[in-house]
């Protein structure tokens, strides 16, 4: 599959909420998921470790909707926007506005790397 | 300034449509702009040869609106999304949507990449 196709399957999983499929289809092994924080949520590396990652975001947020919207390609890299309106567990309900930009390699995302708007 | 800063200034600028301006402002001498096309289009390499395309890019393209979202940040990087109403030279008008992913250093942008939706 090229990037393109890679790119339009996996945004199709997460438009429809099929995000834990979308990861399980089209990550790497040694895939590496980063965010824009300091300390032990800044990365995960490994399939496993990305899979308890989205295990533990799913059981401390609670999701009332998500928007997806791309993918924009370029090269072996795509984005998809994730707007998105949660309740962070014992928090008030929040938008999160944030983007991600994924490398692919061999047929696989070997990077996911989150930005997040202010 | 920090990326951070650097994002929120850029934007701004093009939200006022202000993109040569915001060019001028924050570009590095060395700046690289990489584009998803083959062939000479592809990749402007140095502050004139990015400026150059710019200049061609308008007056190739009559734009009759542009919306920009962002920014979006993770460490020395950050994107912005472009959603314009415009009519390339001899075609019919058009709507593109594309994502910039803007890296920074030493307070400069040294690579814009740009990701093309379909």
């Amino acid at each position: 599959m090229s990037t393109q196709e890679i790119a339009n399957a996996f945004t199709i999983l997460c438009k429809n909420g099929q995000f834990e499929e979308a990861g399980h289809r089209f990550w790497s092994d040694a895939v590496v998921s980063l965010e824009p924080l300091q300390g032990d949520m800044a990365e995960a590396r490994g399939r496993a470790a990305v899979q308890a990652k989205g295990v533990w975001w799913y059981a401390n947020h609670e999701v009332h909707g998500v928007r997806v919207e791309g993918p924009y390609v370029h090269g072996n890299q795509f984005v998809v926007r994730f707007s998105m309106d949660v309740t962070p567990k014992g928090q008030p309900r929040v938008s999160m506005d944030e983007v991600g930009v994924y490398t692919v390699q061999d047929g696989r995302i070997v990077e996911e790397r989150f930005f997040y708007g202010s």
